[in-house]
């Protein structure tokens, strides 16, 4: 692995080396290195590009990587990853997707993720998207993440794009068993031209189930965002949605939310706000004595914090 | 008249005679009374069903009303309506439309209303939609409205469904010029089998325009309600979205509001809360010696206000 897919690690998965535990490093269209362990085991699929990777019920504090990096322009990949994690467990996945494209082609990801997490199982979720490079070849992520939650069970979902995207859409289908719990965090930073739109849908299927889908965006230039969330409650449930959205520059932020309750005791809320930096948090930074410039920074990063 | 138009006209129009200032009664698709006064023109349309009303610029504290009454069964209507309102008038418009239907026929009445608001004009438009009759025919109003606001003009509607129409599809779309407001409160209860969605669409176009779309509803029965707001910020402006429904029996409701920010200073806000009446409002009213039925209707009385 050399320094500019080192870099990219970094930037995706916050890794400097080989990460403990169970993981799966793809460079390149190929898989570059794999840990297994007792509990974690890793397949690659036979009939398409992909992995499953199965957690035996009861594991605990246990994580797995699975980062993707591509540094050679013009690669176009879709790969399928399938998590089935058992009963009872309680583990931390960190995925992500580093392109660095110095060419004149387009280079695209397209990951496609499913969990089915089990009985009482509790997850996090961490997924970082990042591009570089200064070719004229556009960085295309397209990640699609389907959520099947049995009973009981917990998801947390921390998603991130920060930088360098230039194209982006992201789908994510979600169904909920009884008492389970689904957090969506998704922050989103859009510059120059980039476009990203964010695609949810979650049904509240089982008695007592809940989410939360919180998103935060940040659209300067003339970038775009669109967020569309759709939340359907099927059963006594409780659904919450939230999307606040700074708009800087000439940046265009649209919110969609849908909530429909199918469900005498379904109770659905949804939020969503979009305007620019308030004036009087600026000044008050400038009077501190920073300038516009970093008083702008420091809003935008603690707001996506 | 006859005595079952007369409770028509009493549901949609709060009208026990003939009102006063200008009025034009349209009963079973024809014109049936009208009055104009000094300031305030009704002229009939020459190439299409319906009226334009003209009102001199100045004209302060009158107001036209505009019943439509329909209790023969099997009719279905399109009436075009266009209002245009002078610079600096201060008017109150009264619409409504009552079917009674006893026949195995659809009633149908699909009212187009254009609001031309001219600069610094004050209008207050008030539309009540009312079905009634025990014959298997259905009650079907699907009205349009369009509204046109310049500068410094201020526009206050308040459109009611309460009763009996089966289906409705209510579409209004504005554009806002500078300085100028738009106030739209919406009550709508349905019950039974009906279906009711309502459209609206608001372009804040002029710099320091502002628009509130408040939509309180109650679905009960079986009932379906689909609540559609897309608030486009155009320049610098303000613009608030808020859907809060209450769903009884087996009750559907979908709130789809699309806020999108095109420009830098728009500020949107939406709001969005789907439940039922919550469990503690309902013991507090049995407390004081209602029954749950009662308590119930209180709490739907209170909301719909």
């Amino acid at each position: 692995m050399d320094a500019i897919q080192k870099n990219l690690l970094e930037q995706v998965a916050e890794l400097h080396g080989v990460p403990e535990g169970a993981y799966n490093i793809r460079a390149n269209g190929k898989a570059a290195a794999r840990n297994t362990t007792a509990s974690i085991d890793i397949v690659s699929k036979t009939d398409k590009d992909g992995i499953d990777i199965i957690i035996k019920p009861g594991t605990k504090n246990q994580s797995v990587h699975i980062p993707v990096v591509l540094s050679e322009s013009g690669l176009t990949e879709t790969v399928y990853n399938d998590f089935f994690i058992g009963d009872d467990c309680d583990v931390t996945i960190v995925a992500g997707c580093g392109i660095h494209n110095c060419g004149v082609q387009n280079s695209e990801h397209s990951g496609i993720h499913a969990f089915y997490v089990g009985k009482n199982a509790r997850v996090r979720y961490v997924e970082r998207h990042y591009g570089e490079g200064d070719g004229l070849g556009e960085n295309i992520m397209n990640p699609t993440t389907i959520v099947e939650m049995r009973e009981g069970s917990y998801m947390e979902m921390e998603t991130t794009q920060i930088k360098g995207v230039d194209s982006t859409i992201r789908t994510t289908k979600a169904k909920l068993g009884p008492n389970s719990t689904l957090i969506i965090k998704e922050k989103v930073m859009t510059h120059g031209r980039q476009l990203a739109k964010s695609d949810f849908t979650v049904d509240l299927d089982g008695e007592g189930c809940h989410t939360n889908v919180i998103s935060r965006s940040v659209a300067r230039g003339e970038s775009k965002q669109v967020f569309l969330a759709r939340i359907n409650g099927n059963a006594a449930c409780y659904g919450h949605s939230e999307c606040d959205a700074i708009i800087m520059d000439q940046g265009v932020v649209s919110a969609i939310p849908e909530v429909t309750a199918n469900c005498l005791d379904a109770q659905l809320i949804h939020e969503a706000a979009i305007g620019k930096i308030a004036g009087e948090q600026l000044t008050k930074l400038m009077t501190l004595g920073l300038t516009e410039k970093e008083a702008e920074e420091q809003i935008v990063n603690g707001f996506l914090k």
